[in-house]
């Protein structure tokens, strides 16, 4: 059961992206399992890849092919299957990828180096290329702008409720649109994990400006989740701006830039989110705001310290107040030469530490009325700094072990 | 059900010391909560203990009254007690901790200094200090060398088995005895977890010797086992020695040295297995062994991500050969240009991985094979260098989230 995550409503269709999803039999129910983008010629295209150094063929091919990319040929596909990662499969994986870009190519008269392979699912097994070729045959049958919920079902695996956000905004009185999905429910962390996103934009937008706007927002948001603390060998975020709109192009100087990347951030971040509130097994929507740090990045460790402590998520699963739990995992945290006795920690806004020792106003039923909740913020004060970060993780419960022991049965 | 672990045998009392343990009411059932050591004068006491930083009171105090000692004042008691960690319990939390060594230290008739004082259990709650009182008059009445078994029982929280062990060894043909126990099951992590452990030995050694063999003793036993990735904020570890073997006295030099280090390391290595053995919910003892790095803190980084993992730990637990999220976690450990071409893996004598992709005489019905185990070694050869670490964990259950769950209720 997802926390406080629906079924998206209707996406708004994007000026130039075309979508269809199909059940192609990769997968071994009748879900489906192939999922096709087409888009009109000159978009721009950013892209942010897994940093697992057994990286999975499709993510190598789809780097290579980026890395072609120029104002006369820029990507016109993405092809996304599920139920199978292509990943630890050799050179034998990496022909298939290439194979599977061809077939697509072929259909849709442009090179190969115009289509982008994702692949997500279980790793360590070949494609079945047969079934991959049959299911490209039909699913460009399909195409259509308003695919958009069909192709967030095709592209998951353990999720359980699609993810896809729309937002407009206008600049210089147009009206632009960005609608994204993702999907990722597990082997979630910092860095990309198993999550695959795809947003696109109707505006236009510079190339280098578009990378920077992806960058900038994954930070903040998929880079901001932790689920288990895996980080998988197929993740990737891709951004297309197909320039539809008409509006003058925008780069960092323009005036609209920042409307554009405020409305990104908040597509990005709401996805992010979705996964972890559709974490597996996740009963708690718990955000984790460190403030006070020396650096953003020690503000991260702490907050990803307390994340990934199984004995914190095991207390949120059992809504038990246990936060000397909390504060033994702030204490692992390594942070140097940290005084302890300037440390303040929050449940919502229950103050439970306080200097370092117990909070001389707190009581456990205060605690437990916070722990009771769906959705907790858990903040730490560390009074050596002025940097903070946010991260949003979920709970450790019986379903996560049930889910992850019985993957492949 | 702890994995291949039982309960001790006798274990050889050591001249010197004595032991008593009884129920003083700190646990709410009727469980032996306090446990003390009684020393003859003139020991050798060394000790390690959590870098953690939020440490335990009875931790500080027990750090500060080490740093007392000479040849003229030296340890004389080990006072102990489970069921309450005092740990983020302030001011009030040190001066509990002073007083209860105080109590003890009247009744032998040493200084407080001479009394150091450990605790473990619930985190945050102040010892309830007439009952321990009350605990301490008792327990002395009921000192006896061969109490170790008791003892033992007396020091665990959610351990399920009592852990202790026993090695004699022949020095300048004097008969030396080794006796230990520790208690641990959850909040497992290198550099000392929530665990304790005491090792006592009637060889006579000198003391700064004494604490050097004790440190490179725990590097390869206790900081080499994980269970959840969490540490304590009362770990430690101490050891004495109490000369009354009448051997000619160890140093670094002696020609006997050797023979007492390799029969202290393999007490700290049983000790630290029992605990993994015996981890929170284990179902399986996994020996992780990483060798061909370029350091050892390479060697047991990798070993340790693949530890922590709880993708690895949930397929372990459903004895599923699932090597490709071994393979993601190798990736992931953030070994800088790591050529994964280069990378083996095993689990046991079955290759799995071999040059960075599947190996081709790899089934699922070997893999299979070795997961259905209780006992299963899993290997990686980076290729990239010499050095190698071995580590021990466990596999990640739903037993493990129902005790976490279920803690304090």
């Amino acid at each position: 059961m997802a926390v406080g995550l629906f079924e998206p409503d209707k996406i708004q269709p994007v000026a130039g992206i075309k979508l269809a999803s199909v059940s192609a039999g990769i997968k071994k129910n009748d879900r489906d399992d192939l999922v096709v983008f087409v888009i009109d010629k000159s978009a721009a295209c950013a892209a942010t890849f897994t940093q697992n150094a057994f990286c999975a063929a499709p993510v190598t091919l789809a780097k290579k092919h980026l890395s072609h990319y120029s104002s006369e040929q820029t990507v016109r596909a993405l092809l996304i299957n599920s139920g199978n990662a292509n990943a630890g499969t050799g050179e034998t994986g990496k022909q298939n990828a290439l194979q599977s870009c061809a077939w697509l190519a072929e259909k849709l008269q442009c090179s190969v180096e115009q289509v982008l392979p994702f692949s997500t699912g279980v790793i360590g097994e070949q494609l079945p290329m047969p079934v991959l070729q049959a299911g490209i045959d039909k699913v460009v049958g399909n195409l259509s702008e308003d695919n958009w919920l069909s192709a967030a079902k095709g592209i998951m695996t353990t999720d359980t409720i699609a993810k896809a956000v729309s937002k407009t905004i206008k600049i210089d009185s147009k009206v632009i649109t960005i609608s994204g999905m993702a999907k990722g429910s597990g082997m979630i962390c910092p860095n990309m994990a198993t999550m695959l996103s795809f947003i696109t934009t109707d505006a236009n937008i510079e190339a280098s400006f578009l990378q920077q706007c992806l960058s900038d927002a994954v930070d903040d948001s998929f880079n901001s989740i932790t689920i288990d603390g895996d980080t998988s060998t197929n993740d990737a975020c891709v951004l297309i701006a197909t320039a539809k709109a008409n509006n003058t192009q925008l780069n960092r100087k323009s005036v609209g830039a920042r409307i554009f990347t405020d409305a990104l951030n908040g597509v990005c971040q709401r996805l992010a989110q979705a996964i972890v509130r559709d974490a597996e097994g996740a009963t708690k929507f718990v955000t984790i705001a460190v403030s006070q740090a020396r650096s953003k990045a020690e503000a991260k460790n702490v907050a990803y310290t307390i994340a990934h402590s199984p004995l914190v998520k095991t207390a949120l699963f059992a809504s038990d107040p246990n936060w000397g739990r909390i504060l033994a995992a702030v204490g692992r945290a390594g942070i140097e030469q940290l005084d302890i006795s300037g440390v303040n920690i929050f449940l919502d806004d229950v103050c439970i530490v306080r200097s370092g020792g117990v909070d001389a106003n707190y009581s456990e039923e205060k605690g437990q009325a916070v722990m009771n909740k769906e959705e907790i913020i858990i903040v730490v004060e560390l009074n050596r700094g002025h940097d903070s970060a946010i991260i949003w993780t979920s709970d450790l419960s019986y379903d996560y072990v049930r889910i992850n022991a019985e993957y492949r049965t």
